[in-house]
């Protein structure tokens, strides 16, 4: 019989408890074959007295490896090893020390040209720190647990008032649904409905590509179709499609930065009444407009057939991961059944500080203060092209949103080119990259201006024309 | 020649601009047919005097009504309706006001056994409340933004010391990555790989209907392996399968509760390392075990083999929505392509308050208090079901969690009595539900004592027995 006292040495005034250095050290043993099938252990009386210890350490310690399955009591006789163990042990051997590699170098890029982050140092942090105290203190008992899967009530209500305040859209709080941004939303969208023959997502070309990806990682084909200076050209709208939803961002279409004319949505309309498709309306970057009033939401045309989707990335911060989506009413019990199942819902206590701040007016506000901001920035970018590119680049795109769209106008670039600018630190979305379809968009680089200070813009800009010159 | 001071009346201080009270006017009429394709509109100083305006409220409408393709400006000559609008208005005439249902009345169940919930009444809201507001102010500009998709530093630096102090898991922090729960991890292993022939994933049966779900959304076929009270049944893992995932809760099996024994771990490791299947680890309710020290996790038998996840939905409180995975080094990069590509990440302030938790202390306090909790409670279900059920049932997999299994030893249940019983306000969950086999589970019923006072359990308890008599 083996004497644990000699081969077990057990410390004490450490963080491990004697029970779990005893269970680890019989474990070794019989991992390293000092115990094999069929040896019996000490009694928890012996093995107390040679090691120095309760009889109870001991006893705990074996009922653990009898329930992890070394050890086996026999009723009467006392703890033996149990059979079948070093075959099944020296297949588990325990693999050489994972390989570390040295933390890969991160470039430190000067300047951060891509779109979508807003001005991230104006956001008021302090205050926001406050509110989500608030909102924690407030989360009731049912805010805190699995109960939340629409969303916080207090900010589906907050949410339809300002829609319509803001955009004009009428909806019943049942009908929002809180989401973490929009490929959450696709991926609810994608998972609604039957793998059948309609897993087909008609997108805009050139479009964000999280959206396409999320179709594609969902089993969808994509059906590209063209996008000119006023979004979407629906008169290319496949007739022999079975897509089942059209992707549209008709306020501000990114990367182009078109306004969908009311022709366009007309049409668009009717085709999705006519073939049964959804309409995705990705109301991207609407709060920031700086030329006229805010554009016509779609939903406002055909709110049975359109799916709606605002996010407080832009106009609070990306971090914060919240958006939503207003639904018509034949999808919603679709989509919650999807939500329910997956279990998929967002933080509560954010929501609920949220709420506040959209109710109090402080949101409005901070999105008021927000846009002058962002209205100088892209004067700024505006001038800064003119400036150091004079006639052989225009500016894009320009009525709204935290980016703009700089078009070479007789040269177009190639791969090597932007990655020429990007390791010379100048982070820049090419078009190119976002086309379904390749080839027609070479001469175009987005500017996100959200994140940068006025300086940051001068210098990108000139730097640009520089590496480009 | 329209008269706009005729047919738009204008009203001040209203919160809608005059210009935007100008655009709805003007949409209205052209919906209306009062104008069409083709009519001239007033001049800006013409419609600026009729409306008693200034000339830029008129000229702002135009220019917005002309972007979003109302009008269309010609040169010298003025605004006109432009063409094709009435055949495109006609088609999106505005349906009928959605109908909007009464509220559906929701049970107001006594009694929510559902597995799952931690205790939410001991949470202390007041601390987190506090950490959440130190952490929102310490929040840098890049934490704001979208760069954290792996998870923040800070949160997998800490969990990493906590992961190798309370489970032995030695792991770089690189390795882990944060997700929102566990189908979020299903979700992103199922799209890091393609979509080819091993689209299928063996499950735990029964075992947890989301992870059911997440594969099958994902496209995957199930493939069902018996559980018995130690676990998973590895002698029927399926010799010709071609599937990519087996899941596990080794610790603590849900539903059935059982502790797979290091035999079954090592015959599971051996068929994942001669497949190449990976396992998913979830360690379910690791961190509440009444009996022994906390069993060993598979991912230290395989490391290279294992995606191990964990949650703090349990330890800390469901709509916290952080949980994080342990990976293998060759599935690191695929899971962040997927990641990426889809921009999933959590917010970051509540990782940063997380992270705080952990290193400082407060959140392995709060693990050991809530423990105490709940082997108070556990005692007092066992104790219940003994005096309330007598021989007619015994209880199962009471070695650990939020929940055990209540097993009626001469009868079986079916879904009108189950109905029954939740209609009398038990909320129950009944594991023939989670089984994907149906037939051999209905005379269990989960007990989850997590979210009730020892009181609610006795009356639950006593309730059911009554009801099932």
């Amino acid at each position: 019989m083996v004497d644990l006292a000699v081969e077990i040495a057990l410390r004490r005034h450490t963080r491990a408890t004697l029970t779990s250095q005893l269970i680890e050290g019989i474990r070794r043993l019989i991992r390293a074959g000092r115990l094999v099938e069929g040896d019996r252990l000490p009694s928890t009386r012996e093995g107390a007295a040679a090691l120095g210890v309760s009889r109870n350490v001991v006893a705990e310690a074996y009922d653990q490896l009898a329930a992890e399955g070394y050890l086996e009591a026999r009723v009467g006789s006392g703890s033996y090893v149990a059979p079948g163990l070093q075959a099944s042990l020296s297949i588990v051997a325990r693999p050489a020390e994972r390989r570390v590699g040295p933390p890969r170098p991160l470039p430190t890029p000067s300047l951060r040209f891509n779109a979508g982050n807003p001005d991230l140092r104006s956001f008021p942090v302090g205050a926001w720190a406050d509110s989500l105290k608030r909102a924690a203190l407030r989360s009731r008992e049912r805010d805190l647990g699995y109960r939340s899967i629409m969303g916080l009530r207090e900010l589906r209500e907050a949410l339809s008032g300002c829609l319509l305040r803001q955009r004009g859209i009428r909806c019943d709080p049942r009908l929002i649904l809180i989401v973490s941004g929009i490929t959450q939303a696709v991926d609810l969208l994608a998972k609604g409905f039957p793998p059948d023959d309609r897993r087909e997502a008609i997108v805009e070309d050139p479009s964000l590509e999280f959206v396409q990806r999320a179709f594609i990682l969902n089993g969808y084909r994509l059906r590209p179709v063209a996008v000119d200076e006023a979004g979407l050209r629906t008169a290319e709208l496949p007739a022999e499609s079975r897509a089942r939803f059209v992707c549209v961002v008709p306020s501000h279409q990114y990367p182009l930065g078109g306004i969908l004319p009311v022709q366009r949505r007309a049409a668009l309309v009717e085709f999705a009444r006519r073939k049964g498709v959804w309409i995705l309306e990705d109301d991207y970057d609407s709060e920031f407009r700086y030329q006229g009033a805010p554009v016509e939401p779609l939903q406002l045309l055909a709110p049975e057939r359109v799916v709606y989707f605002g996010t407080f990335s832009k106009t609070m911060f990306p971090a914060l991961r919240l958006a939503y989506l207003v639904l018509p009413e034949e999808l919603l019990s679709p989509l919650v059944e999807v939500k329910k199942g997956l279990n998929l819902f967002s933080p509560t206590i954010e929501q609920a500080a949220l709420a506040e701040w959209i109710t109090s007016g402080r949101y409005d506000a901070h999105v008021y203060r927000m846009k002058r901001l962002y209205r100088r920035k892209r004067e700024r970018v505006v001038r800064a092209v003119e400036a150091c590119f004079g006639a052989s680049a225009r500016v894009l795109g320009q009525s709204a949103g935290l980016h703009l769209l700089l078009e070479l106008t007789a040269r177009e670039l190639d791969g090597a080119t932007i990655e020429r600018l990007r390791s010379a630190g100048l982070e820049i979305d090419w078009v190119e990259e976002s086309a379904v379809r390749k080839g027609g968009h070479r001469g175009q680089i987005v500017i996100g201006y959200g994140n940068l200070s006025e300086e940051e813009i001068e210098a990108g800009v000139r730097r640009l024309a520089e590496l480009l010159g």
